[in-house]
């Protein structure tokens, strides 16, 4: 595993109206972006594309998104192995292995591995027919009462990007934000995939015991997939809201399970496309 | 089916500092998002979430991306279904089913069933092991030896938002526009995935006999993954442009392949991350 970011060789170009481009060579940041096998009671499950750092929590978060666990309880362990100390011939060592294994009684439903063969950049990915791709328990989110203020959602994208640790350096990651109703910071995590930093912020929660997320709003740079709310659903985050523009799925998926979803969030305006009754006036 | 993008009534929020947040109901439109499962000679595939539309040419793109097919001719039919008509009974027409025939003695390789598990908005997921990530061909490109100049390369962004349909509709979808050297527009396609957008680009490119796609540009919106390169690479592009940043394995593809990678392209600037030898000074 090499690190959240690399630091290349670039070459920058300008291009000048009266002459030829002008060139200079700098150092830049990327952010770093490496292959994370996940293996469930020793099968490779999923891979996926992300950025190091957080991986057993991405692990965790990509179990719960996937349906399978629940609670910190249902997992017995998760270890990372780099490919020469596990004992794993499959693997070159090129990226990492997180090796989970869930607790007694847990079990991946028949057919689940098929399932399984999906990615935190989509989640939905992979599956055999389209019954398979919605994985969300009955229970809704109905219950939860919590009312967001809009002039706290408003302040959200500014507080996560203040709390953006790696996005200044590279221009290049996605974040995730996990904000009480109050808007005060309780999560952020970032990736190349804003899916996978959903999944860190997820498993974290799980594994500290935080799960069902009732109260809380989370927060995604860039667009609302169908797989974002399905995620949120999953953790019991009453409202998503995102930078930029729901999907037509991610809006009807919230609205049948009662998600708030805002979109367009930006300076002190946004879209409310689902769940709007958790808005107060 | 349904369309490219769905009409949605959302509620309007901006925050007030001298009082109650505003509120006023409005028609939004959204880009449409559902799923195209992807069959091959009758075997379910993958499946992925994209924005209706240029579905054949997505199915023949996801092929060439995955390394199974590198012309027309290997492809006997691709036939679009929605479950009603099929005579399959494993999905509920909620979305598309592309059914693909491969020519004879046009095989997948064994094993690769695994393989495809994977999804257009990664490309590299769902794979069981992290050898099997890297599905490049060993011929690279470093024989193209198309030169881009720089001010042509910082006109494409502005011909591909002329060029783009819904997103002027939406805000929230993702675009690539395949261009030729000297910037003109050969294809332009859509999606809530990019990288379902460069496979539509690709499968349009080879089912017109057009692949491999040497002395073109491909310029996508959003950022540079490793997955983007590789599809690039695949198709036999010299050029990758993207309007915002390159992860670092994205960037170490482009190197081992001879790909040129182009980040931050915006106004009369850009990095030039891997091959600057294709730009002409």
């Amino acid at each position: 595993m090499s690190g959240r970011t690399a630091r290349r060789r670039v070459l920058r170009v300008t291009v000048s109206p009266d002459g030829p481009a002008e060139t200079s060579p700098r150092a830049d940041f990327l952010a770093g972006e490496e292959p994370l096998g996940i293996r469930v009671d020793g099968a490779a499950v999923t891979m996926t594309m992300r950025t190091p750092g957080d991986d057993v929590e991405l692990a965790a978060g990509f179990l719960v998104s996937e349906a399978v666990v629940r609670s910190a309880a249902d997992i017995a362990s998760i270890k990372l192995c780099d490919g020469t100390s596990c004992g794993h011939g499959d693997h070159d060592g090129l990226g990492n292995i997180a090796d989970v294994v869930l607790a007694s009684g847990v079990l991946v439903a028949p057919g689940a591995r098929r399932n399984f063969m999906t990615t935190s950049a989509c989640g939905v990915c992979g599956k055999a027919s389209i019954e398979d791709i919605c994985v969300l328990p009955h229970a809704a989110l109905s219950a939860d009462e919590t009312r967001f203020s809009p002039a706290v959602l408003a302040s959200l994208p500014g507080r996560l990007r203040s709390a953006q640790r790696v996005f200044s350096r590279t221009g290049g990651l996605h974040a995730a934000g996990l904000f009480t109703a109050a808007g005060e910071v309780v999560a952020v995590r970032e990736d190349v995939g804003r899916h996978n930093a959903v999944d860190k912020i997820v498993g974290w929660a799980l594994l500290d015991g935080r799960l069902p997320l009732g109260g809380c709003a989370l927060l995604v740079s860039g667009r609302a997939s169908f797989e974002l709310v399905q995620k949120a659903v999953l953790a019991g985050i009453p409202l998503l809201a995102a930078v930029s523009a729901p999907s037509s799925l991610a809006v009807s998926l919230a609205e049948e399970a009662g998600l708030t979803l805002v979109g367009f969030l930006r300076g002190q305006s946004m879209n409310v496309y689902a769940g709007a009754h958790r808005l107060v006036a």
